[in-house]
This record gives structure tokens, sequence and C-alpha cells, in this order.
């Protein structure tokens, strides 16, 4: 893994600093980059929300050899990680890997790993258009995300996205405030509850589930689920959409007691190891999606750097569920975290 | 906006080091100058308290082009801000700008972006008589301040300020912290309930509000209240009278209950971007006033300088209201803000 | 003030950098020398538990001269301030100065700005010896402290006090910890109430005051009540003794809460300037002790250096009083603090 | 003691900085290394859980050699300290110096110092072999520590353990973790109450007590209380197998309330000078166990250093009960904790 962030620190030069910790505070303000928006407040705020969760050691017990897999969404996964849905590699990550190289290497060493690798939106086009190239190759093993596009633009994504096979289809509805893209003719917006029963009833239609990407309040947990929704993702959007949200292991217990057992939900902000996953479970979610360590891993050694990420993560996550006497991820409940 | 923060920086140099995040950690004690007073607690207490306000993204709405125009004090706004009264430029920002051009950008730009600049006063007069002037140049649009003065200086400063034709007029109490004034023998001092109804009165006489900076709690505001004041600054001077002053955002939401609907709540203190404003607002403020940031970009740009920062302000705020799904700004209130 | 300082930061170096906060973050375990013991916590904690109270600023109000007077263990002051008892400007501040001239400064200085100046005490006998020599010059005005000797060592040092003609005399109990001294066969040790009754006694014999200097419990307050102490001063010993005490802040409320009206109480630890002053009588002190600052002074600029800094105070402290809306001490109470 | 540390610095260039606070900020994550794993959340945790507890001083009253002395698990101790199970120096501490000069220092150290040394265990078998000859050498003055193994390699462990005379036995069950033995063929693990009490039992069957070290909740406190444990160790492994655990001054309290009177509690994680030692005892435990401070010392000056670091904390805690007012280890009780 070593190997892997030094080259991608080499290679994300200007965009990124592969710091020791990734916590917000040496890119604040870098959007476009991979840093917060504004003061990088929301960004910060997931890392100080997750490094607040204290977890209770436990060694008397028989867990030697913990069962990390789960199954969400229909899909089996070998932990309860995802891969976030990220693009725009040239403005975000320095563009000495290409769009497509580097959606490959998340999508196919996801499945590699046995976890799946999500695909991003955007403009120029090709950004979308690498992402369901990849999902095709891997037979469908991949889930793409685009952005809340209005009228034609949307219908058309949704034409292509159910073209790829995937099984299930989201939207990080928390792009809605890039007013950029609005100014360009391109308009992204939010979503009223008619919309999105539209959206969903097309894609339950093609037999695959629907994403809700950008819930940071339970009242909204409870809409998604009133419209159809199969999964939400808690997530302020990596802190690069609005400054001063709360982070997301801080919202994530009251949604999770709002809308417990009505939809699968998911969570990303700040997850950058093993431990944190269990946290995030413990805290309510059924499967975390992680971002930026994935696109250093991705830039820095392609699949074979995402493969190396995620298997050291699942040896982390191994070593927590010891750790913490947790035979599975069902057992990953509040008794693993300590109240302080 | 970055082009007029070099500049800024260039010109500031010695006086304000324009950082990334302005927050008074690098200027502590420079006043003169742009810094807090002591150990600039009141200065940092602004920030920390405004950084302290979570806020709650919500998406699934039908906010799309949401409306930041407000009526404040008579005044028809496009947002709910105002250019607080500084002044001092030799003295506090390096004097490569001169007063004149430096008011005249400030009053000005507000003028064209649809906000409203106030003006300062100090020694010596040319100070408030490039404020005036500026007034006078844009018809009266802007706002005069002056410190509270004794006897016939200040008899003479409110006759000069009627002339400008201005529609409000305001006094900035809390620079009566300045000894230095009283020692060079033109004393500032705090106003009593009976001298305040005087100059209220005389105020009121021309037809124009009375604006009273400098309140930080509700016994205060309910004094301005009864002595006829149309508004309310809730202000510590940024920081550079009285240290260790709560932070404005702090005391804020006390004496808005304290004078809600009494009379027009305005705060200042640490306001940097877009989500700052509808922070405030969101805590009972009626506008805000903006100091630091407006300074800056007027000497980094003049009048066009503070054109750009304010349309980025309210692209800023224009996002931040479609992010928590505000239509109008009577839609800030406490459901935009996270309760920890 | 400015030159002071930077005359000290030269005479002072490898001793005290002299800091524009001074904070005790530069100088950590720096004893002997200007920092505190060990990790420095209790010298931290002295400051961050003055930053932690916050101040009601207050200007609708006729207050415009403030009196700073009081009146403690019957001496008449200027405002309600001490110099604290510090020696040893060997081994702790450089010994660029005599401990002669450093404490005739620091005594005379006192007298010429109304307050009153302590003299400390030490290894070797000089240090003593030069304070009460500064105390006989100032005609009796200054007070002089002594370590808890035990035996013949603590009768000679009484004796020789009750030669200055000073109107009080104290002793800083807290020195106790110094096991050095015993194990040099110069034992100071804790005291038992029944030797401070003794102690007591004799200085009442000669009609002087007797200060306890070392208190940080409610309990201890109230013994030095019952064994006829006319006053405390609740103190760590400027964090040098032991590591990991409250800030002297914090404790002082409820120490003024048990023993307010049955001696007076004084407080050091962490007062930089005026508005600490403020803060610490209204939190419940008659006056202040002021240590490090006062040394830093009196090295950097001898007894004008010393009034300089008195002065400077002064000013701070009639602003702080101003913006308070306090128009004499007796005004500093709970009104002038914020609660958060 | 700074000769000592200096020379450790120059050792030990590389795997630990000897900083002047020890505190894991400059080591995250340098397992293997003397750093805490991952973020070392869980060593800097261990830091600020100490640092937040505050002492009360008090200075009147007749303790003035105070008795540091304690009896813990049938030793006799000249205080309530033992130096903690610690080895590996070649891959750990830089390996400047032998693996047996180090244990041997730390054990005769120890006992010179009249309190006891652990002795460590890993791969390969010099570790946990240079140990029990240490213990030997001392007449089985000193605690051998085993890691958790399975099978064969515990019992031949144990069985070579027992050959020491030691009259104490312990695991540091903690260790289970280290996935990396276990893909060795070198399985430790989790210990279930079963396997626990069959352990105990032989140790028993030597009429020497057991120790079960890494213990960080009631419940678990408890268990080894039934399975007969005669100690147990608070422990997070100095914050190098699991990452965000709270710190051991956090949970102490409540284990303590749990089984205080049924066996012994040790606690390590973060106590460096004799004010923590104090702190300990006074939150609950019988005595501590120190780590990184003894391995610099053995590093930078063998017996010496390590007799140095003992009794510079002896000093530091003679003075800690002094100023505290604590006759014996028996009044170390929540009387000398603040309550803020």
């Amino acid at each position: 893994m070593k190997e892997v962030k030094e080259k991608a620190r080499e290679l994300m030069q200007g965009f990124c600093r592969v710091c020791k910790v990734c916590d917000g505070r040496a890119c604040v303000g870098e959007v476009p980059g991979m840093g917060g928006l504004g003061t990088a407040a929301s960004f910060k705020n997931n890392i100080s929300a997750l490094a607040s969760v204290k977890l209770n050691m436990r060694l008397l017990h028989g867990v030697t050899e913990p069962d990390t897999s789960c199954s969400v969404l229909g899909y089996d996964l070998a932990m309860p990680v995802m891969a976030a849905p990220i693009g725009g590699v040239s403005f975000n990550m320095g563009g000495k890997v290409g769009e497509e190289d580097y959606i490959d290497a998340v999508v196919s060493g996801s499945k590699a790993c046995g976890v799946i690798g999500c695909t991003g939106d955007g403009v120029p086009p090709f950004i979308h258009e690498a992402g369901y190239a990849a999902i095709v190759k891997n037979g469908g093993l991949g889930i793409p995300f685009i952005k809340p596009w209005e009228g034609g633009e949307l219908d058309e994504k949704l034409e292509k996205a159910r073209a790829t096979g995937c099984a299930a289809f989201g939207m990080d509805v928390d792009a809605a405030g890039l007013v950029t893209l609005r100014q360009m003719g391109r308009p992204v917006s939010p979503k009223t509850p008619a919309e999105l029963e539209k959206i969903v009833s097309k894609v339950h239609g093609w037999d695959a589930k629907f994403i809700l990407k950008g819930i940071m309040t339970p009242d909204e947990a409870l809409l998604a689920a009133e419209v159809g929704a199969d999964a939400i993702v808690v997530s302020n959007h990596g802190g690069r959409v609005l400054d001063h949200t709360p982070g997301t292991a801080e919202v994530l217990p009251a949604i999770a007691e709002a809308v417990s057992g009505k939809l699968a939900i998911l969570v990303d902000g700040g997850i950058r190891d093993g431990a944190d996953v269990l946290k995030m479970v413990a805290l309510g979610a059924d499967a975390v999606m992680i971002g930026r360590p994935v696109s250093v891993a991705a830039v820095g050694g392609l699949q074979e750097g995402v493969e190396t990420y995620f298997n050291t993560l699942k040896g982390q996550l191994v070593q927590a569920m010891i750790l913490t006497g947790s035979q599975t991820v069902k057992d990953l409940t509040s008794r693993v975290i300590h109240r302080g």
C-alpha cells in the first residue's frame, strides 16, 4: 500500500497530497481537486465525527475467524463495502491516468475483491461513458450513478445505464448544488418526491434497485422510503457541495432509527480503514461507500492498487471484528461502541 | 476572486496577510491593522461560534431558483447583506489605496450589487468625509455610521450625515472603548438611554432610521428598542475593542428572542461566505454586515473587487438555499440548523 | 511595552522567549526557567480557564470614567492588582539583571503605580534579603513572602520580615513540594492548622496581616479562615510545583462562595491583561497577583518597565470597565460574565 | 534523565524520536516502531484521558514524608509501579541494544528500585527466552507475559515460565489481533472463559498468580474474575492493536467499580510521571504498568537508565502525594481528583 500511495503522490501532484492521515486539512477549498468546499468544514466534520466514536475492545471470547460477508441490495459482498462513485480524473486528480483506465481499475478491482464499484457522472460525457463501459466489461457488476439532471439528459442516461445490465442504479441528488452546471445550460436540481417516484418506477421497470445518495436528515430518509427507493446513501458529497454540514457519522444513528428495515442504509464520508467500516455498521449502516482512498489507490496502482487497498481494508476489518468479539457483520451493533 | 485577493495581499502587506481562511489567528493583537485586540479572543470567538453551527442539507424538494431578496429598514436588498462601516485605510490597511477610492468602491459596489454599503468614522476627518461623499455620489444609497462622540462633534456630524440624503444613520457605540480618542481631547463614550433618545429623535426628525451598533446582550437590545432605535447590530466590533467577548453567533439567538418584531436585527462578526449569511439569518438576523472580506475586496480590486465578492457571495447563498431547501429568506429558520 | 518586551527577550534568552501570547506552550517543563513543571498542564490550565470566561459587553450606560481603586488588606490600591512574589533571577530569568535591581524595580515600580509588590524567597539567602531591602527602601510598602520553612529558619525569616516594617506578610505554602530543598537539609513542608495558627499569631503580634498562598480547594480555604489568615491566594504556584492541577479561574468561584466575607481572596495564574483582572474580580477575587508579565517587564525595563506594564494594564482595565458598564470595582460581579 | 533520553534519541533513531512529551503524535502509525496503530487514536486517547484528570492540590496538613509502598499480588513494592512487558528491541526500538541486555536492564533495574519488571513475548523465540533468563537471574523477581498462543506453543511456554521461579504469570490477550502471526502459522487468538480457566488452573498449580492483560470493559473484567484471574491489566496494548479505543484512564473507574475487591486492578497507557501514577491509583488501580518510558530508559542507559527513571518517578510521586496531602497509597482516592 505504501508504494501505491507514493506513486499516487507523484501522479496527483497539485491535486492531492496523499497525506499520511487524509483529513481534509491540507486541501481546504480545493474543488476541483480532492478537497472540501470552502473551509472544508463538512469534510473535516466527517473525519471528526468518525474519530469521536470509540470502540469497546473485548478479547474473552471465541471469535478467531470472523465472517465479514454480507448481503446488500441483492449483492453478496465479501465485506460491507462499496467504492463510491467518483469521476473526473482530469480536473480532480491531475489527469495522469485516463478516465477509462481509472474507472476500470475501480470497478474491476472491486469485483476481484468481492465488493462492488460505483461509477460517476459529470461533464464531459466520457465520464459516465467510461463508467458504463467498465460495468459492461464486468458483466453488469457495478453501480452507475448519475447526477440529478432534468428532462432529456436524465432519460437518456437512465436508458444507457439500463443497457449496462446493472442490478442497481443510483442518483447523487446532492450534486444539485452545482450551480455552474445550470449556468452552462446543463441543469441539475433537487428532486421533488413526485419526480423521484417516476425515476424509481422506471428503474424498477428494468428489475433494478434504486439508490438515492445525499440524505442527511431523518425526514428526507423517510421521504426516500416513501417514494420507493431501495437504499439511501447518507452523504454530504465528501464535503464538496455545502460547507458546514455535520459529519455523516453524526447524523447516521438518527437516520437509521427512522428508516431501519424500510430500505438499505449506505453511508460515506471519511471512512479510511477497517475500524471505520466497523463503526459505521455499528452506527446503523448496512454497508459503506469509500471515496478518496479508493481514488488514490486507483491512480497510484490501477486495479492492483484498488485490490491492495481492499485487501488491506479487509484485514483491518477482520482484526477489528476479532478485537471487538464480533463473529459476523450482524454482531456489529451498539455493543461495540464505547459510551463516553 | 483569487486575483482580487492576490492583489490585496500585495497591497496590504504588513497590515493583512489575506489568509486562505480569515480567522484572526495570524494577526493576533494587530490593532491598528486588521487583527483582533489583545489575544484576539473576540475575533476568534466570532469565527468559532459561526463554525459550530451546522446545516441540515436537504435535496428532496422543488427549490431550484431561490429568491435571496429581502426588505430591511425600508431598503429592498438583493440579499440580506450590507457592507460594514470600516474606515482608516491608511493605518488599518496599509494606505496603498486612498480613503476616498476605498469607500467609494464599497458604497458603489454595494449599490451595483443591490445591497447597501455603510461608511465609517474616525480621526482624521477625511474618513467620514470620504464616506459621506460616496453616499452623496450614490444618491443617498449608503448608511453613514459615526462614533459615539460627545457634544459639538456629535451634532456637527449628525447634521452633515443628514445632508447626504441617507435614509438610515448609525452609531457604533462599541467604539466607546477607544480611550486614546478621549486622551486626545476627542471624547467618545457609552451613551445613556436619555442621550440615545435625543439622537434617535433627531434622526427620526429627518425621516431617517436609526441603527445602534454594538449590542451583545438581550438587556441592551431591549433598551435599544425602548429608546426608539429602528435596528441594532449585534457586534463586538470585529473583536477590536474588548478582548474575550463571546462570538456574535453565540449571543444572537437569545437577543433575537428578546427583541424580534420590535426592531430590525443586524449582525456582523466572522461572516465570510454565503452559508455564513444563511446561518446568521437562521439564527435570528434580518440581515448581516460584512467587514474584513469587503475591505480586502475593495483594496484588492476597488469597485470591481467588491462586486466580485458580492456576486460570489450571492452564488454561495443561492447554493446554500438550494441545498437546504429554502425558497425565500423567510424560509431560513431553525429548520436549516442541525442540532448536534 | 513593545521595547520592554524586546529588551527582555534579549536578556532572558535561554530562560524565557517572551512570547507574543504567554501561555506556557513554548517553555513546557522549563523549571528552573519560566515554564510550567512537567507537561506544564497546570500553567496551561491557568490560561485556558481564564480564556474560557467570556465577557458581556455593554455600552448603553453612563460609565465613562470608571474608578479602578480598591482597598484590600488595609492597602488602598489604584487597582486590584499586586506583583506576585517571584525571586531567583539568576536561575529562572537568565541572570543578566541582578537580584537587587530586579526586586527593587518590582517593589518601587508597584508603589509608583499605586499597587503593591511582593517579594520572594529561596536559596541562596540574597533572594529574600534583596526583597526585604527593597521593602525597607519603599517605607514598608511591599509584602514579603517566605517559603514554608521548618524550625529556626522560619523564625529567623519571620523576624527579619517584621523588621522591614511591612503591614502584611505571606507564606507560599505551595512551595512545600520542593523536595530538593528537603534533600539539601533545608526542609520546606506543608503546614498543619496548628503550625499555621502559631505563625498567624506571631504576625498578628506585629500588627501585620497574614496571607496564605497556595489554596486550591474550598476546604483548605475554610481551614485558612479558621486558623486566622487574613487573606488567601488561590494559586497553583504558576504551575511550577504540581503538574495537572486545574486553572485557578476554574476553582476560584467555589472557593469564593465558601469563604467570601471571612477573609480577603487573592488569586494568581495566567493574568496577562486588564480584562483578565476584571474577570478574576468578577469570579470572586478581591485582587489579583501578577507574576510572569511583571518579571518580564522588570528584566526588560527595570522600574520603568514595571511602571509601563502597570500603566498599560490600568488602561486596559479602564477600557474593560467602560465596555462592561462597571463604574467601580464593586460592580465587577457575575453580571459582566457571559454564561454560554 | 536528560542524558539517558539523549542517548536513547541517538540509539533509537528511525524508531522513536524520544519527544519532550511522549504523546503519540510524532509516531502516528509506526508499528513496528514505538507508535500507535493507524491514526494512533488509541495511543493519543490514553494521553488525553489522563490529561483530562486534574488534581486537588492541598497543603494544610502534616504529610511531609509520604509512604509510597504497597502490596500487590503478594509483591511488596516500593511504589505501585511495574515495568510493562515489552519485547522486540530489533524491530521496535532500532536494535542498537541487544534483546538480552535490554530486558535484563528492565528486570534488574526494576528489582533494584523495589518494583517489578515484566517480560515480553513474540517471534523470534529469543524475545521470551531473554526475558525468562532475566527473571531467573533476578531470583524469580519478574513477571513473564506470553501472547495468547494456541495448542502446543502455549503449553510449552507456560512450562518454561514456571521454571523461572516467578510468583506471577501473565498473558496479554489483547495481542490476539495480530493476524500476521496467524498467517505465519503461529496462531494467537482471543480466549474463551473455558480456555482461560484451564490456563489459570495450571498457573495456580505452580502456586503462582495469573494476570490477564487487555481488559477494557466492565463485563470482561467480571469475566476475568469469574475464571479465577488474580489480576487484570486495563490496557489497549499501548494503542498498538486496535485503533480508536478509549483511553485506559477513561474506562478504569467503571471497571474498578465492577471488580474492586474481586481481583487486583493494574492499568497501563500513557503513564509518564509520578502524578500520572497517583491519578491512576486514585481512579481505582492497585498499581500501574509503565511501557514506553521504561523502554526509552533501558535503551538509553541500560539498568542505570531504568533506575534513574524509577528514582525520578518516585520523587515525582512523593511530591504529588505531599501536594495532595496523601500519607499512604491508600489515601489516593477520589478526594485527590478535581471534579470540573
